[in-house]
């Protein structure tokens, strides 16, 4: 390997992300996950993919229910993404999801109250590429709030929040 | 289609993303495009992926090449984005380049001077879907700045820079 997995990981934190709470629920249950590894793919049909870490037992979660929505995080829901990335067993999910209003749109994945903007999405596609699972999502429902509300960063292993006036 | 195009891009403007040049060179030519749709997949091995248009002429010369650096933007280089994302056909990709300044790490694609990040990668798989095509990359060399000269972020249809302060 010409690049260590800790020079890869340093050179990525300078890469700025959403952030953003990825539910589902379904036959296999409710779930949730914080990710910024979340990516728009085609707007023909609307598609965009999330990539998963098969190491944890929550993707399968997110596989078996065929269903996810992505909440993308405004400015003010640093603590949503705290209470999401927290360590946590399946046993917590119920604390996890405490901590936000939950509503539905069309796939019955649970859909953050005050998000950015929330895809509801069909899972259409998987890739595994080593360590991770590349899940492929139609979006078949979207709901999004005023731009005022801005969207919540991760950069330089810290959260920041958007818009900020350019100098 | 249960979302139309522009509602998908309008919850998608509400998503920030950093602003990449990916570049390219080799036997098909030496080529550059402006991008958000970049996304760690794992780090073992070091891999990202890049969503391109397949409908534009130059994604096939990434292909072809076989190799991409991403370049991410630091923060002052919107400049560079500017240059990348004018419409251009081939003829015009010399003046595109003369915006930056420019080395090369392994793979012999342009990697940009002053990026917050660089990924030297060669593209391992590609994954049709739709209007695009998915291209994976391991990354084979990284070359990063300090944290100060923050991230280039595209989001609400304009540029904005990190790091700022959280409220």
């Amino acid at each position: 390997m010409l690049v260590s997995r800790q020079e890869f990981r340093d050179a990525m934190a300078r890469l700025g992300a959403a952030v953003n709470i990825i539910t589902t629920d379904g036959a296999a249950g409710q779930c949730g996950i914080t990710a910024t590894a979340v990516c728009s793919v085609t707007d023909d049909p609307p598609t965009l993919l999330v990539c998963l870490n098969r190491t944890s037992p929550r993707s399968a979660i997110f596989l078996k229910n065929g269903v996810l929505c992505v909440n993308t995080l405004s400015a003010g829901q640093q603590g949503i993404s705290n209470a999401f990335s927290a360590p946590s067993d399946k046993a917590d999910m119920a604390s996890r999801f405490a901590a936000g209003s939950w509503g539905r749109l069309a796939s019955g994945a649970p859909v953050l109250e005050g998000a950015a903007a929330s895809f509801d999405c069909r899972i259409t596609e998987v890739m595994e590429q080593g360590t991770h699972s590349v899940v492929f999502a139609q979006v078949e429902a979207v709901r999004f709030t005023d731009m005022a509300a801005g969207c919540l960063m991760y950069y330089a292993r810290s959260y920041h929040g958007l818009p900020v006036a350019m100098a």
